[in-house]
């Protein structure tokens, strides 16, 4: 991997000072927008960019580039689509070492756009400038207080993200840090008509803070360099990709949207099991996985206990846990007697799934005595937990789970509010409305370190 | 279908008086809980019984089933095991109609218990008695007052459920209820050795306040009447099913989950594609297709229009809804026309999908403008409506969706609350957190039409 990639992109990330071009006090600019976001997060080094050279949200402006202090490290660029290409060549000529471009309009408008991209990014280029964009959203680092949107979470995590969508950021940071998961640095990379999701990919791969890289793309550019990256980087760092305008209706829609171009889907699965990418479909997959991942450690096979008090979910796991790879442990006589020594004998079984039957409801402490036997047994390598997730439940299963340093998720119903399923996901349990997506999620944690052990 | 089966099910549902057998005022004991359900309904004749004839719950006991006064429809009983044949044989000398044996301990326990069983279902048919059970939690009927559980809504509708978990059924009661969705007969059948989901499905076709089944099962017994029955009562009340045990391993969990017997996906699906019933993998599943066809139209057509703000989302949604088999519409040139004249030209795209761009943020009346415009274009027969879900924008979309006349399903992110959720699947618009379910959603509608319309 290239390092002067790093220190080329690292003033980006830890900008001295950023300027907002083509902000105004004007209700709906999206320049002050990002100004907002910025001093919500507690950013102080602001300069923003008008015509009249007017304050913004009663920072001092400047009428012009050219006027600007030396220590600016990033421009973001919100003018009109006319301008845009001039005030990147200004920027360049200024040697802002980084320009985030807001502004659309072009490549996902057809053939002229896309010729305007590729002199847009020469024309950064000979300033030694990269470009983020355009139609992009740009940075979001909570160590450096930069956010492109108000109400990000405020503390880091390890969590890197490279997006072709700006919305798809705003969704996983934010519902993503409900449920305790926090991030590095995030960019929302637009048309990527100069830096691409490789070059993040790279600069992610060596960043020391990111230990996690997920990505909702709709064009790999450079892509046998994006696959060998990701094939080098995904030994140490798990990289889980959302890959959108898969299908042939999809690909129109994501090219006026950022200038994509098709794939397929079994071309892509292809490439993503060789480089060791864990693929998703859809935004909620993306989400429970990445907490999966954040949260919880590499199992050591595929052999999954499922313990359920009510019976139906249990064979409904059963199935689940089956059909998505993973092996419903055969437990030892052993095991199975130490369980059946204070479960009733009618109206529960002892067989994986253990079902524990209505008397969990009088009796909630079952689960950890059933959870601290069954990670004893060397076939069960993780568990499905089943739970109606009333309080009382959760605290006996978060501590005979964390004691047992074995991956468990949790499966709850809809009945469990929102809020407790996050305080679960927070703990270090990661917590899903179905069993169904539980059992994806583990699977997807055993097929990953199937891939890390070499075993793929 | 049978009309005798109506007259003999009948008071089952509609009871004068219920029998509580094996209620006693023990903390934990299942025959009181039962009590407290039926009064926390506002059902009046209950008659506990137990062995010293004492009240429960304030309520005069019976020491004996014969002792019990004649205008009992329905016993529930919840004796130990050992006493539950001869329980069964004195409700049916008494002549009682009705048994709901929550008693377990039987088939799901193996040969010995499987020939209880059928002598139970002999014993109950020579006195006219029929059996519900056992292993089963029996009958949730709102408008006779009839719950299994506390805490079930107490407002009728045309919903019919039969399940072989009872808490497959305290889900979807509860979690529809929050949906908007209300029931009219509710059978948790258990091990089905004497009443099975063919007869509560014959039953449920020809009961004029049932609209819409739907079914969680872990074993079809008599098979082919079973089919037959669904593909003659499928023609006018859709039948939605979850099928347990499915997977050899699940299989096995659902013999000692109800003593059930094992299939096969494949075989599966191809029986419900010939019946017309629509086939689920999960509870979320169920839930999410449920809450769909109970408050949606059928669509004249596969063609959808995806709305959206966010432009990947856009993206995802259109993907999602091409590969659950819907067909993405070609808008006519006027209805372009008209969408580009109050969407902003760069940053959106009047191709469908309808990407209106962040300009939503500030304008959410856009939302139903649009819908107003694409609902008048006969390639569109349904929509998917991408919203970040705040109030402003969902009013304008309700409005927008109820004149047309055409299904609707929203996808909003996780974002959004659940309650704003059930907000608005209350106000008859199915909402998901996510674009993939909502695709799946109007998909199966979508199937389900053509079925209807002789297509399939």
């Amino acid at each position: 991997m290239n390092p002067d990639l790093v220190s080329q992109l690292d003033p980006l990330f830890h900008p001295r000072g950023v300027a907002v071009i083509g902000a105004s006090n004007r209700e709906g600019n999206f320049g002050r927008l990002f100004i907002q976001s910025l001093l919500e997060m507690g950013y102080q080094h602001i300069y923003p960019v008008n015509p009249r050279g007017e304050p913004v949200l009663g920072i001092a402006g400047y009428a012009n580039v050219m006027d600007l202090p030396q220590e600016i490290d990033l421009a973001i660029v919100a003018t009109p689509t006319e301008s845009a290409v001039d005030i990147v060549q200004q920027c360049a000529q200024k040697g802002i070492p980084g320009v985030v471009l807001y502004t659309s309009g072009f490549g996902e408008k057809g053939a002229e756009g896309k010729l305007q991209e590729q002199e847009m990014a020469h024309l950064a280029r000979k300033g030694g400038t990269r470009l983020i964009g355009p139609n992009c959203q740009g940075i979001y680092c909570p160590a450096s207080r930069l956010a492109p949107e108000p109400g990000f979470p405020k503390e880091p995590g390890p969590v890197g993200m490279i997006s072709s969508s700006g919305f798809m950021v705003a969704f996983t940071a934010r519902a993503g840090a409900r449920r305790g998961v926090r991030f590095s640095k995030v960019i929302s990379c637009g048309n990527q008509c100069d830096l691409n999701a490789a070059d993040f990919l790279e600069y992610l791969g060596q960043d020391e803070d990111t230990k996690l890289i997920v990505a909702y793309l709709e064009e790999i550019k450079e892509g046998q360099r994006f696959f060998r990256l990701a094939r080098e980087i995904s030994g140490t760092k798990p990289i889980i990709i959302w890959k959108g305008g898969i299908t042939q209706r999809g690909a129109r829609a994501a090219a006026s949207h950022t200038g994509a171009l098709a794939g397929s889907r079994e071309l892509w699965q292809a490439l993503c099991t060789q480089a060791g990418i864990v693929s998703v479909k859809s935004a909620e997959e993306l989400l429970d996985l990445l907490v999966a991942f954040y949260h919880l450690p590499l199992p050591k096979g595929r052999g999954v206990a499922i313990i359920s008090g009510p019976g139906g979910p249990a064979v409904g796991a059963t199935d689940a846990c089956a059909e998505a790879g993973l092996h419903v442990a055969e437990l030892s006589p052993q095991t199975r007697r130490s369980l059946g020594s204070f479960l009733p004998a009618t109206g529960t079984s002892v067989d994986n799934p253990i079902d524990m039957g209505m008397g969990t409801m009088f009796s909630p402490q079952w689960y950890g005595e059933a959870i601290n036997i069954l990670t004893q047994d060397p076939s069960v390598d993780m568990l499905l937990i089943i739970s109606p997730g009333r309080s009382d439940f959760s605290q006996s299963i978060v501590e005979s789970v964390k004691r047992s340093g074995k991956p468990a998720a949790l499966a709850t119903t809809v009945l469990l509010s929102e809020e407790e399923r996050e305080h679960l996901s927070s703990q270090g349990i990661p917590s899903y409305s179905d069993w169904r997506r539980a059992a994806m999620a583990l699977a997807k944690l055993a097929e990953y370190a199937d891939f890390v052990n070499g075993k793929i």
